[in-house]
């Protein structure tokens, strides 16, 4: 693919040149700073104009569209900090004019790939190729980099199951993974439309490689979903731990209560001022009324213990 | 498109002229106050009686039929309230007739872009597309003042996390979010019939327009879900959030009844009446109280702090 | 159609007549009464042995059979009181035999109708779709009611949030719910396998009638879904309000013990009958005993109130 | 179908023969205790070796197997307890063999019944009919059980809602229709596939009578998801019951506290032992104690009246 | 299949041969030790880049994709702990290539099984076969493990259950489904794509066999689902479980506090100093006294008796 023998003549701008010499088809790369060129460059073009709008316009999801002579493909892939950049492609048969509003190394990376390989280069269908394949590469990187933070999350709850912010970090996961699902799942429904669309551009030689990019990148939505399940379980972990502690919390309250409260209910009595009280009176009035103490606390005590309330959680309820 | 040439003659009545002049299909729109109209206008136009009830009476959701020479289609607009309303469509191949019960900008709209791009008006397909396009982008900026409440909400829930009015703010989203949600769903599968219909009115050049809304239109339903998931999620912080509180209120009470009882039961039995209670006469009965006292708080506060149930909640249970 | 030209001579019963006369074609209806009737037709005519049992004994749920010659239709409507009776048809290209086990105004009303329109009297299509279209508007009817009574439940989870009948409620309704989506999920399907069966008996002038009482049918099972999903909001709202109010309870149990136990223990101290107590002998021994709780009091509300834990739920947890 | 015709001069055993005399089809059934005698008769007959391996062996759940020359067809029955036995059949165009480890009335009553229609022996397309028949009515009858159980369990729940047992109850029937569910969403699909295959020996007339009998027989596993959601919300029910109890309990201790904890304080205050406490002196000392206790409780009792607490839990939150 | 004919001149490595002699088709199978080998013999021949590619690096989860004269699968095994490990295949028509990192039973058994039906080992389907049927059952033992672990389980949660190991354990054993279902469903779809692709090098005899496996495999995430169910059920059983003894815990505490706090206040206020008291003088006082806390007792105790909050809980509420 070459630049200069179609558009050279006609289409003057700032927009960087990655086709490699000698071939019938080009490759054009804008982004945000030259966005006029790319406007003059389309109009100079016979695109329908729903394909030039959405190519400078981008869309909300990826989004795959047939034109007439041409096809749409709105692309996003992931940055390391999991947020999501949009990719525009457009391709015809003798050309590929991609788009992107900021500098990402993934055109660096496409150009390098198509310098290594100079015979796939004359195809469009290889440029889209390598797209796709550094997409996925990226989302499945933050898979994995989602799926550590899991195992670092699981580990913290078993290690501070009482830690509020716990909680908080499931919340934030989870939102940020319902995005990326919404994404993810649009960009396997665009890839698989590339797959199934009867596209004269891309030729009997690169399809496998679409098909092949297509089966790799359907692991992500299915990721995506494990990890929403694995913060359910994370969630619902949590919950029974959580219960499980305001359990023995509430055992040691009642049990300390329940044995007191007679306690002091006998000292109260004995600490009553009524002139005829006869076992104040007593020469071992007082301890009686201990050994009567004593006596409660142990038969309630011993109750609790027959109960299975006291000492370990672990063990049998009767 | 124009109204003059076709039904002029015949019918008179109220109903506002949106069709440019000079041109064989007229687009006539309809409001309750001209129902009476639309209702003679229907009577002298061959069209399947299922139709015109149809038109007359509207639909709960969004509907297409096909009928002999023209369909029915029925949209729904949301309100910047989050109301929807009913747009009813009747479309031949050289008629199209609107009807809304309300006045509503919508109309004006559609007819500001026919009279912009008057190439345009000379197809019914061109004049749906532009209800269908009004529609997707009410429904889109709904959609993000949705979005706006739910970040409110959650901002709210990290900020005052026992907010009563928080859980019935999340029910009022939820409830209407069911509402939008079966709306778009079946606005969404009826825009994907007219793709698939073979509609000879709706000409080639309308199709690729059709298709681009009816992808737009499809990020509606979706992020319909992802919203429900979100409030799904805030309820689930919350609730994490409340069982956390409950937590660090159930152990102060714990841990204070729980101190503070043993000692109270101590005092409790040296305000015993007995007339034999040999510390009562001690030199450092007093003091020794105090210690005996000081000394079982001290280690029931030790145990707590042992155990992890004293100071910060984010700590590991032992 | 009409009963006279074809059966009158052979079958003799209590069956009643609603053909309207001069066609060819008849519509018999029967009821637990005319049982025998029935099974004295059916045996005259060469209807499909399980055909004659279906349309004898009925079936569990809205089922469609094709027989050679006819097809078999069991469809349920809904009383006003919510509980489904079950209406069987039997239709070929010159009968329509429907039965019912209890008298119902729905043949009356088909009757009715058959009787204003008699043009559409003369195919077994129409009688099928007035039927449905009754059935359908049964069901419709039935919504509204369940709609209005979920509004009501709504407005009492906000009014009374701890009123036990609710719960109970919700638990009613939600199985109610549940055998009427059953029902009108497999009604839908029904409906649906008549449009894409190949019966000749329908002809092409009935076909949209049966087409538009589909699509207004397919209104139910969706909107079942949803209150389905509207009880399960308001058991989450009634859920998050009950743990609002134990909050609050538990909180000002906490804050009423974790005040009153610290006093209580000084006055327990100074009620001890200790020989030597310095404080006992102080001239302000006893309003300083009082300060001292006064101080412990204070010191503690204000430890709760800097928590947050005192005063309006609403705000924020520090 | 008879069993003199083709296999007696190569075959002895000891299986029971059913087959009617005077037809060139015979069926045979055998038993754990005739295996020896299947698997001669298996290896004189060309019956490909998966066939012959998954009727000595049996399958885990219901499979649908087409060979060629022969279809295998394993099904499960429910006994009364509950317990899904296998029964695998193996029909060619001349034969039908049944194998099931167990005796069990339904291979006498699919003979009953051919035995009673003499014309429906001739085809191994009617005997499958009648095992199928004769399954899905005991599906049928369990789904019956299984109903009156949750209708006794929900009576349960509503007239003791704290009763351990239902928990458990709820556990063991979740269990059991989680099993229950698979076999019979298997048994529904293999029927399916007997319907959509092309087998030249269930010949024309038999098919109305599979038809039947999958339409009845795709009751099961709808009942059985039903039966399941019935579960959960007699569980939420539970839970939704146990949450008020708790509740009623918590606001009882709380008003109990709370009204008693002040009054026994003021006890406690006029309890020590002050050498100067003016009060002790007062001529209406004891009375005027009496009173400010009475009065703090009033109080108490007030703000709880005022906030709702106290009395019905139904009345409205202030 | 024999490897001397065809490769052994021009590949020469450290693989090992499984292959019988006297065939004209070959398979090979190689490990982590003898990837340079494999890497010489595929580029020696002509398949398709992405194929070698796929073989040397394998898949995150099962996959089958064609190529012209020649498909990869990837298949997983599970071991006995639970763990996946990868196998791959390249089958020609006349070669089958085998990869797995590690040593394992599986090959000697596939092998095995070859020796011993020779006939077999000609065509490259059987080998597939028997790797697809041993990758099945060993699917089908882990199964069995995991129904076994979730019936000890369940056994423990109504032994103990309280026992905090039982959330941990649900937890461990969700997430270790997850990952398991994701590979199973996945292989399952592989083995479906080999049943519906058009394969020429799988002779029409092995069909029936990889029917046959694909039939026996898809047992495996259906049991999986069951087992998700069956841990959910678990834990909701043991919620209910303890949300009951945190019932009887706070019944026990309530009862006691009730009764309790009224009697140690009656201590509390004949305890209190003031000079005049007539009841103190009274001759029965004392009696009195403990009379009235009797009655007060006794009086809370009935209350509590005729509400069912007092013995067993399985009582109604009233
Ligand atoms: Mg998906
Ligand atoms: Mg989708
Ligand atoms: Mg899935
Ligand atoms: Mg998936
Ligand atoms: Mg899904
Ligand atoms: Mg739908
Ligand atoms: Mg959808
Ligand atoms: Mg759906
Ligand atoms: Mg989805
Ligand atoms: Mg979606
Ligand atoms: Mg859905
Ligand atoms: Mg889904
Ligand atoms: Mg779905
Ligand atoms: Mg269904
Ligand atoms: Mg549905
Ligand atoms: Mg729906
Ligand atoms: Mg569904
Ligand atoms: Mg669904
Ligand atoms: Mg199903
Ligand atoms: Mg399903
Ligand atoms: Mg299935
Ligand atoms: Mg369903
Ligand atoms: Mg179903
Ligand atoms: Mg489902
Ligand atoms: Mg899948
Ligand atoms: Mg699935
Ligand atoms: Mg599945
Ligand atoms: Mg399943
Ligand atoms: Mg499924
Ligand atoms: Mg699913």
């Amino acid at each position: 693919m070459a630049i200069e023998h179609n558009f050279r003549l006609t289409v003057d701008g700032t927009y960087k040149r990655h086709a490699p010499a000698g071939s019938q088809s080009c490759w054009l790369h804008f982004t945000a700073a030259a966005k006029p060129d790319l406007e003059q460059l389309l109009s100079s073009l016979s695109i329908h104009p729903l394909a030039q709008q959405r190519l400078m316009n981008g869309t909300d999801i990826p989004t795959f569209d047939e034109y007439e002579g041409c096809f749409f493909l709105s692309l996003f892939i992931v940055r390391p900090s999991g947020r999501t950049v949009n990719v525009r492609l457009l391709t015809g048969s003798q050309y590929m004019i991609s788009y992107m509003d900021e500098n990402d190394p993934l055109v660096d990376q496409v150009k390098e790939r198509l310098l290594n390989h100079r015979g796939q280069a004359l195809y469009p269908g290889y440029v889209l190729y390598h797209f796709l394949d550094l997409a996925a590469i990226r989302f499945l990187q933050v898979i994995d980099q989602i799926a550590d933070r899991i195992q670092t999350l699981e580990r913290q709850v078993f290690a501070t199951p009482f830690a509020n912010e716990i909680g908080r970090e499931i919340y934030r996961m989870k939102t940020h993974l319902h995005e990326l699902r919404q994404i993810a799942e649009a960009q396997e429904e665009a890839i698989k439309m590339i797959r199934h669309a009867d596209l004269p551009y891309i030729n009997q030689e690169t399809n496998p490689y679409i098909e092949e990019v297509a089966s790799r990148f359907s692991r992500v939505p299915a990721a995506l979903d494990a990890f929403k399940e694995s913060l359910s379980a994370i969630f619902d972990l949590q919950l029974s731990l959580k219960s499980d502690h305001m359990n023995v919390i509430m055992k040691t309250l009642t049990l300390v209560s329940v044995i007191f409260l007679p306690m002091t209910f006998i000292a109260g009595v004995y600490g009553m001022n009524f002139a005829f009280m006869p076992e104040l009176k007593w020469r071992y009035g007082y301890p009686f009324a201990l050994l009567l103490m004593a006596t409660v606390a142990m038969l309630i005590a011993l109750y609790f213990k027959r109960k299975g309330w006291w000492g370990e959680t672990g063990t049998k309820e009767k």
